[in-house]
């Protein structure tokens, strides 16, 4: 065959694989999807909204300001000392030249996972407007300078024969790493870290509200993570090499993780096992064309473990308080994952071999290199990025907004999930820890009671009924008990009465509340006064506004405890 | 290189195309998910399984009408005058010849999509039998017969030059003024808007149910719209192109949309900005691939405004109830994305250039002329059938099943979320307006109430607690307020006594319902007599069916208003 | 053109089908997400984690074993007598041939499928240690061996002419039986099907909890599914036609489903027509290549019925319950799908003709005999593994933890759906049939009650008021019945006392509960002595431990009956 025609075969050769780098990516954009769903999966209900505004808006910010300067940064040709491209807007002028149009395309689709990672980290308490900042400034700078280095035919670290296929440093670690800076400068949620009597920390479990989109978010994620690995392929055996890699990693991840938990609490745990997904997807990828199928599952299986311990480790001992485990997957792994690549590495189409496999130290020392080159990076912008906002804009929400839930203070949205009934979680969820001082301290210093030594079936048993706003209830307890009633029946009640209800908007129309949540207490007294209570319930509740509450007393006839079968002023006392 | 050589080679080069063609038509079927998604996401939860099934059957039954008529309609070779294709049968005698096959499929994952796009216009009050048979004939005839004008080789705007790559016009403006039509003949949701005293109306929020999954619905199609707008494509350079425009126009338009309702409304609005995705979705459909970045930029930033204006414009204006913002999304910006190829088609592959390229007056002209043309076409057939429909077969719920919810009353589905507790979500979203006329006539009248003047602390107070059913309420609460009773408690109950609960089959086997839901009414009066209360209530209640309620009085003996600190009688009295 | 370039444009012609090859791969994979959310969409909200965990789980213990196992009994060439091939570990050392490596990755995903069918016909009943054997043994034996049979070229069903192309009985048919054997191992869920009074058993209705995400589930698997039937097609020919069939005979089902249950049951069943999708595509599986679009249409046709029939049968007639209908859906219709294309083969690509289409009795036959073949394997492994499991390890857990849920029992997840407030569903689903013997023997004897027969206005009525721990409801509700109180109002509460919460993990952080979740039943009695109400009830209730509950008796006023108008004594009494 003459030269012309080996040329324009190959060309044909490389066309599925062109077709299929735009398929990938659209199974990339497609991950954004499974952020969201992961993210707001494992968070509460009263965030949901907002989290998945934030997971578009990423995308959406990050593509305004990739196209303008981002790319650029990252992938001019005209790229400077290793370091950084000169800014251009070729999306704007060379649209028609596939290798500028398709590249765009492709880059942009990362560029938004390593925004969209740290959301999940600074979940619950972050200002949307804050997080609107900051993805701009990750999307326009921070990710295209140190993702150039790696990419960019003429990056310092692509010179040096740095090995990061698909991204688990240049995008995992650093959304995790700037995860971690985030939710530092953030500070925990309210309530997630509780003061024990010894003065230490104790970490309060927040339950995510919709486990099954979580988990439909990680299958989505697994099912992108074929795009996300294999779009660059060159060829159907780097494809399959890659393919290949990509699944067994993450399943022996799962596996490891579920056996690890299994032995460790005594029961698989499901959001843990579906973290392992993830981290040895991230392990992988760094490595998901240059190690083979014994170094996919080594990676995996050290990565399911080591997201369980890195989850705790930040949680219980060093209460940084990432809801989803995002430092731990993302980071973390992707630290692993790449340095992997300089033990596993076969040599070859995916590039240096690695210490196991005859390569010798070298490889491993530019894992390293680069690794550390790209995580001070980070450290550097993101952290002067994050000082910056909290000094001149402010980061976190405020105690109240926090409370409320970011859905309805941010962004007007009364509820995500309009016509459910939603339980007391919020109000258990520790969070009293954090806001004794809303209790009166008047109320709070227990009022001497005159007990009435009544005893027998003729005393005189009362029945109060509170009904309140639900935000009252911690601190409604808190003074309770110091007054020596600890019993009480709680039900979420609808009040109807002069209070009007909120005046937000849904879709431009007004939202008309006439029926406003409150809970209703029973407290049943026999020993403590009845104005004791009354008084110690009026000085919490009051604030002076409309909806404060009322009280209402009856007559209560007779009592029973069912386990006991104490009776009356009896069956009212503690054990 | 020979003739027969290049013409292999031609051949080569076009089959990854010819394999992206199919898996693209998969994706745009994938759509049919994200609709089902958004739109029950944005409906309330009694209607969920009614609006999945809708989604659901309109793909079915078009398919089945698609095959044996709609698809020669469309894209026989056959094609009568520019107008029609004769009809026939060749997918079932042509399925070997791949460019029957192939294009069946597609022009039916399209067809659907039209199809579909109506129902969360008419979503919650629409008979399912008539949204039945308003899918039959979309596919089997108007939108065959309009989008044959656009794509069959023959058809007349096809040859006039009209560009509409895939389908702002064909599909989404065809969509989106069914949508309109059919919202118009079925008037707005019961409760949706409110008679003001001044005569004029208010629009009334009413939420949807889960925010996440329109959330996921929004990205799923989204990542389907890249084989929709894509699928067709012929070379990498086009498929670039209008991966990058698909790509730029919804960020942009949320972008947009996220800063105009932040200004707008003081807070960025989630289920706009989701909507905003879409607009600039449909918008750059039509010239997706004869558009550039600039073009997409632009087009992008106006549709992101365009759809809110156009929510509000329908809904606080127009008074034309769209649930799901079907009308603004695909209608508008399905007009709004043609007409503007007309000024920003660069020329060249995709088509004529546009007014802003050099390329004169002419191809907006055309593009006016084909959106008139198919708009015509869309409004008259679709007012007939929705006409005839409405005259022969009935097209809206009675009230009463719209108020239960079309699980139940057209699916026998007595809940898409079995265990999960509801809140009044129903009851308060201004629904009396309309049913005023449920309260007996008697019952509205004010009684005349002899106040028993009796002030201080020995005053009679009692409680009266109304056991009924949830439907009552705002009949109930009406009528309450007419007799001077305006503080209320409500809580969810189950009541178990002699009713029976329904009899409705889930998968076959009988549903037993041993507990039913009502509603406790706790109402504490001392001014306005008891028996009054008493009286008021029975006429309210009264149905003479089993399952009317019970009414039960208790002694109080004090009450405390917490924001006066007032007691007894005083703390009963409004402010 | 020479022999050396035909073979070359061969190899280029065959590349865009490697890639797609992989990319449906990667769609199948996607399945498992629509298995996971369709099983956990149709069963109830407290087994929600445990199913995804298992569906996970499946996935990824396949991988394990079907890597070091299952791969080479299936795929190696060096093939045992047409049963078997010898164990190798080829995907460790040949993963650069692209014909290994893809081929792990496609046998793979398709491996557990079949895996992944059964959890659903056990759910909410299976230990989660026992479901991961079962399907260690599936993945690594049992699908290994058969889909051998089929698929290795030197397979003997293979050199019969055997056709099931993308496996509705290598791989439904497999899952169907095997949940089949899986579901009668276990036996129904608690309260699945209820003694009548004539010894008959009664089939109650177990509602899904979330037929959104089952949808959502559907509408993935479709999705999946062309990449299921169409990732093997060898040119664009063929992939036409397997996504004509793919779209045709789902659709053509759904419509077939829903007019027949809209005629049977008056109303057009969601969740039924959600399966006869699911129908549809497994029985056009193995004919997706070889049937043209009248074969799929009929296939479609009979199978949208055919599941609905199955079901009832299963679960009215056999009392077999699976709660998903994995059975009828890919059990029956796989066997129907198969044996169908012994009628409408059309010969050609596809393989040989089948009897409607000139090619005589003999394939109708070889379809027979491989059904059976693999039916009888099926049988025989997987009842000896079900048989084992149960006898060495276990197979269901107790009933104690069914009740709870397994999210709790065996993941130690307090609720998949934290924050949501969940109704008595569990209550009433009929359990109480089975746990009758909870009742203390002494309490069920009805207690002898001296009727106070004071009749008039000034008879003495109480409200009892009991607050207990919902578990004891239903035998509450039997012990008050045989004292002759009927009429009760349920409500959920929340209490706070001495009791403490239990002590599970969240993602390593403890879990604090300090409110329980408790019912408040309050009687209103006046025939009935309040005594003989508190004596049954503390029979009831009493097991010693904190939190068995309290008593409340108030005194009543008056009572009103709304329907009769009747008052006090009289409004307490039966009809």
């Amino acid at each position: 065959m003459d030269e012309q025609l080996i040329a324009a075969m190959d060309e044909l050769a490389s066309l599925p694989f062109a077709v299929w780098f735009l398929i990938g990516a659209a199974m990339v954009f497609f991950m954004q999807c499974g952020f969201a769903m992961v993210e707001s999966g494992l968070t509460r209900a009263k965030n949901a909204g907002n989290i998945i505004m934030k997971n578009l808006m990423d995308f959406c910010i990050g593509t305004v300001v990739f196209m303008t300067l981002g790319f650029g940064l990252m992938m001019a040709e005209d790229y400077i000392a290793g370091l950084f491209g000169a800014p251009n807007l070729d999306i704007f002028f060379k649209i028609d030249d596939p290798s500028v149009a398709s590249s765009f395309v492709f880059n942009l689709v990362f560029c938004a996972t390593a925004a969209t990672i740290v959301s999940g980290a600074m979940a619950e308490r972050t200002k949307f407007s804050a997080y609107c900042i900051y993805s701009l400034i990750i999307s326009a700078v921070v990710y295209p300078i140190e993702a150039g280095w790696v990419w960019n035919a003429a990056g310092w670290l692509m010179g040096l024969g740095y090995i990061d296929f698909a991204g688990s440093s240049a995008i995992h670690m650093v959304g995790g790493i700037t995860a971690l800076i985030g939710a530092i400068f953030l500070g925990p949620r309210l309530g997630k870290y509780k003061k024990q009597k010894d003065g230490s920390l104790k970490s309060v479990a927040i339950p995510g509200h919709n486990l099954a989109i979580a988990a439909l978010g990680v299958f989505i994620l697994w099912f992108g993570w074929y795009g996300f690995n294999g779009a660059a392929a060159g060829d159907v055996s780097q494809l399959a090499r890659i393919f290949t890699n990509t699944t067994i990693a993450p399943a022996v991840a799962s596996v490891a993780c579920m056996i690890y938990t299994w032995i460790k609490n005594k029961k698989p745990d499901v959001s843990m096992t579906l973290n392992a997904a993830l981290a040895g997807l991230v392990a992988i990828t760094a490595g998901c064309l240059a190690v083979d199928a014994l170094g996919a599952t080594v990676i995996g299986l050290c990565s399911g473990i080591l997201v369980v311990i890195a989850v705790e480790v930040l949680d219980l001992k060093l209460h940084i308080d990432d809801p989803v485990g995002a430092v731990a997957v993302h980071g973390v792994n992707g630290i692993f994952g790449t340095l992997m690549v300089g033990l596993f590495s076969t040599g070859g189409a995916g590039g240096g071999a690695g210490l196991f496999y005859g390569g010798g130290l070298g490889l491993l020392g530019v894992q390293a290199l680069g690794v550390t080159a790209i995580a001070a990076w980070t450290v550097a912008t993101m952290t002067l990025t994050f000082f910056l906002i909290k000094k001149l804009h402010g980061l976190r929400v405020s105690k109240e907004e926090e409370i409320k839930g970011l859905d309805i203070t941010e962004h007007g949205l009364v509820s995500a999930y309009a016509g459910f009934s939603t339980t007391f979680e919020d109000l258990y969820d520790g969070i009293d820890a954090d806001l004794g001082a809303i209790v009166p301290a008047d109320a709070a210093v227990p009022i001497i009671v005159k007990t009435d030594k009544a005893v027998g079936s003729d005393v005189k048993m009362s029945k109060v009924e509170i009904v309140c706003n639900e935000s009252k209830f911690d601190a409604l307890k808190e003074a309770m008990n110091k007054i020596g009633v600890n019993g009480m029946t709680i039900t979420k009640v609808m009040g109807c009465g002069a209070q009007k209800g909120g005046t937000e908007k849904y879709r431009g129309a007004d939202i008309e509340i006439k029926l406003l949540p409150k809970i209703q207490v029973e407290i049943v007294v026999c020993k403590v006064p009845v104005r004791t209570v009354i008084e110690t319930a009026k000085k919490v509740l009051y604030t002076g506004k409309i909806g404060d509450g009322k009280i209402f007393v009856y007559d209560v006839e007779s009592v029973v405890r069912v386990r006991t079968g104490e009776e009356d002023y009896d069956a009212l006392q503690d054990d």
